[in-house]
């Protein structure tokens, strides 16, 4: 039982920050942990057991998956998973292992997250992403403000009345509004991908929440700078000009990296030795976030825009084989660490011994997340449909269709899962209270997953959500191998999700330059000559000057012709002058 | 200057474990280590630093690559780099730093060499490593031998005169033996790779310097075991039996692994996911590790048999996609251990204060290592080319070449380059002179590579080997994405080294079997009818029979024939029932 035990704590201990070392527990001999050689074989096992708990969600997600079970999801079976894992730590004599864990902030922002931001940045359906841009950025920036505001509002009245013996400040309730704002895009997104749900639905929660992510990070972190100062009407608006500082810098930072991978592959002959090149490209990305952080800034919000950057501009500038081997091996690690994440959320609902859990307030908190999400949601909307409406009516184009009709709206609230990314926000939280908050955030994040995780599926339904689109033109790289190799097309499980048939006006002319197709035949021939051994994507832009006359009321047209006219020549390897047919436009 | 230094020591603490924790030094403030945000941000710049010195290694290597410089390889860069940030540490002035690093051996053992080792069993090339399993497995196991017992009896026999006040015992010098006969594959295969050495004399290196770490390992370990008990013959014999236990049952627990991932890929549809499949396989191949490392056996014996395993099997039941992501997975994990790990050795050469540096007897060992290398390799290839010859008369086939020709046996001797394995093994010696040791095994490691390393593609000329050898059927998987992307074959930085028009008089037919090759197009059509949208490559049996009458030379027949009749029929997904043609057998 000893051993076992230490095994379970060794699972824990090798992966998470021991909080205090030298408190040794009576329970366990100091000679069993003191020696090395037994230590290893512990350290062994207990990684082993680990490799074993997250096979076995892999595969009931894959069995569930194979058998059309939307209901259960990955996250949620990791989840209990660990919950499993924590109520046997749990119920085991002793409190050794127990006093052993806590949640590593630093490890979970430097190790875990990183390749989940950054594949969420490079899998980001581009033409999609900028054509619903503005609804995207409204939803985001102004939607997650009001809601962090909204909840952090509604704790500090609750608090306030002082039921349950708490009284926290509002900077505090604040700061864990902000930590709950933050929804996870995991759960949803792939729901939504086994579905084949409307892409334009699929892009607006995608975005959001991708952003939102970083967005409450900045948030949370530009709140606790305060801590400690006076609240005046001033602090607000410092809070925000520092917050719009962090962020814009942050973004500046992950874009400027970006963009100077690009170049970098554009001018060097990098792509003749792939490997370097993957390993160069992951590098970089790293090195975007590392950075950031050593400035004081946020490195997620950089890695975020590293990854988009790298994908929309990078990207072409790589060999097939770098194409192909950076994104699987991001995905594989986002995969990885989601999994792993959501174990350990389970893990530590039991384990956390330091979590003080107050139901009312975890009722209080849970209902809050509704409202502050429905003042968020819905409001905005309707702004959006406004504008919406005011701008077809100016360009006399016929308003045939809401920008975002109701069952979206409603899907978009129920969209609002929270995850790991609130529970080591919330980790960072200090003050008295600081065991009670992070009891609350933690439960809420567990509940959101299981809860609106476990209905969306049904709830897509009962909204009459259009489901099963078909995609037409994949511009994601695994159909193109699957197209070359024979044919087989794999119709479920990819992240992407781009679709081209949606139903804005927008002609398929544009979505042909956006989604930047695989060559055809005689663009390879040409480019067999011209580029020496490399194959690379071009971009077919003979249609360009038709596009934008009639993507005049695209909201994101002027980053489209800005970006397609200078950024794309100057940053591309394969500049339009190159297209085939330049003599037809 | 003392920010600066600070970042210098978090690039190495945060990498590598504290020696003494405890043992604070009194030139930096206690204040400024112990806050926990400061260190963050100290942190994020030591691993950004860590970032661009990897980043500045893979650079010059390319630059060096494209220029044709073949003399300075990668991993010589690697080793400069961080001998130059070594040299800075050291000569800046306090000791807070050096006191600070130390090799840290688990962090060695577990997380940079099983990406590599995995990596290698994966790329072993399986036709040509079968063809040359009796050449190999005799360099490896008893070369290996010879080499540890006779490098260990000099070592004695010098300490023993007593000219450094040095006095080792028989089982350490035997343990040293055995760290510094653990050849490096990394370099000499690169520069083999990119001159496209005759596949023979590629896979004998490849095999032998993959086979022999996890031998010295094993033996180093076994070594190890008899510390502080008397010396006696049966002690040999202990040994040796114990040696084969641990590498059968490690052999064993890989291979057995790699057959249930086979099977399991075979008996489910995991491959509609390839997502969760990519996964899947890393994780099983690390299972195999960590379980192995568990149960007191070799966990790298069991990796490099699991990855030879998965690539022999499991391979043929992945999705195509899966294929080419653990592929590139494993490819770029390893080439980020194999840098990270050459900066490494470069910087201990200045950081490791625990080091003693006796000059006559690192010269003793430097020559010691040529001598071990000479006895095991000369003799042995005499061995092998008699019997050889022994045979070829036996069956009266006309024996009109040597196996193994003069200018290969030196060039094998010259391929002996130590690597990391070495020292970190090394750094596992206990007792009084371990600092010695330590000191003259890393001392002599950075030296072979830097000689041998730096004078192959100029030994590769003096000595008239076969270059330029073109590849006519490559198994590879980039090379069947670039021939159906449009027939980019790139030429150089491939690893496989898989060539099937070597110089042995076996029928091409057996190439063709051992190979398989990739899917003819009507049988992805027969496949596409049979396997419901997976892609997969086939057998293609249809000559078997003729190959058994011909291939009686060989001495790897045994095996292929019960692989082809009894193991692939059960372990593959595509049987030989299912080729295009089985009437015309």
């Amino acid at each position: 039982m000893d051993s076992i035990r230490y095994v379970g704590t060794q699972v824990l201990t090798s992966f998470l920050r021991k909080r205090d070392s030298t408190d040794a527990d009576p329970d366990v001999p100091d000679d069993e942990v003191s020696d090395p050689a037994t230590e290893e074989i512990f350290t062994s096992w207990a990684i082993f057991i680990l490799i074993l708990l997250i096979i076995g969600s892999l595969w009931t997600s894959y069995y569930l998956q194979k058998k059309r079970i939307q209901a259960v999801h990955e996250t949620v079976i990791s989840i209990f998973a660990g919950m499993f894992v924590g109520l046997i730590i749990r119920v085991s004599p002793g409190h050794f292992i127990q006093e052993h864990v806590s949640f590593s902030y630093s490890y979970f922002f430097n190790l875990l997250l990183p390749p989940i931001i950054l594949n969420s940045g490079y899998e980001l359906h581009q033409a999609n992403f900028f054509r619903n841009l503005a609804t995207i950025l409204t939803f985001a920036f102004l939607g997650t403000f009001i809601a962090a505001i909204v909840l952090g509002i509604i704790l500090f009245i609750w608090t306030a009345i002082g039921l349950e013996g708490i009284n926290i400040s509002l900077l505090d309730a604040i700061s864990v509004g902000a930590a709950l704002s933050a929804t996870d895009p995991v759960t949803i997104l792939s729901i939504f991908n086994a579905y084949k749900v409307d892409p334009k639905l699929y892009t607006i929660i995608f975005g959001e929440s991708l952003l939102n992510d970083a967005i409450c990070i900045v948030m949370f972190e530009t709140a606790q700078k305060f801590t400690g100062e006076d609240l005046r009407i001033s602090s607000f608006f410092k809070g925000v000009g520092m917050f719009l500082m962090t962020f814009t810098i942050s973004l500046l930072i992950g874009t400027i990296v970006g963009i100077l991978t690009a170049l970098l592959l554009k001018h060097s002959h990098i792509r003749r030795f792939p490997q370097i090149e993957s390993c160069l490209v992951l590098l970089f990305a790293y090195a975007a976030y590392f950075f950031s952080n050593g400035c004081h800034m946020s490195g997620i919000v950089s890695l975020l825009f590293c990854g988009i950057t790298l994908k929309h501009y990078a990207y072409y500038n790589m060999s097939r084989r770098t194409q192909i081997a950076v994104k699987y091996i991001f995905q594989l690690l986002a995969q990885l660490s989601e999994n792993f994440i959501f174990i350990y959320l389970g893990l530590s609902l039991f384990t956390e011994v330091e979590l003080i859990f107050k139901p009312i307030l975890i009722i209080v908190t849970a209902v809050g997340i509704c409202v502050s999400r429905y003042a968020a949601v819905f409001p905005l909307s309707r702004l959006i449909n406004f504008v919406h409406s005011k701008r077809a009516a100016a360009l006399r184009i016929p308003n045939h269709q809401e920008e975002i009709p109701p069952p979206y709206q409603m899907m978009l609230f129920w969209a609002g899962l929270r995850g790991a990314v609130g529970v080591a926000l919330a980790a960072g939280l200090t003050g008295e209270h600081a065991s009670s908050l992070k009891a609350t955030v933690l439960v809420v994040v567990v509940l959101t997953v299981i809860v609106f995780g476990g209905t969306t599926a049904r709830m897509l339904e009962i909204l009459g959500i259009r489901t099963g689109v078909i995609e037409e033109v994949g511009s994601d790289d695994e159909f193109d191998i699957e197209s070359n190799v024979g044919k087989h097309g794999r119709p479920m499980n990819y992240q992407d999700g781009g679709n081209n048939n949606d139903e804005l006006d927008i002609s398929d002319a544009e979505s042909d330059v956006s989604d930047l197709p695989p060559m055809s035949s005689s663009q390879q021939q040409s480019q067999n000559v011209a580029l020496n051994n490399i194959s690379r994507p071009d971009l077919s832009s003979s249609s360009l000057s038709g596009i934008f006359s009639k993507t005049a009321e695209d909201p994101g047209k002027w980053f489209k012709e800005f970006d397609d006219q200078v950024l794309k020549p100057v940053l591309l390897d394969s500049t339009p002058s190159e297209d085939p047919n330049p003599n037809k436009r």
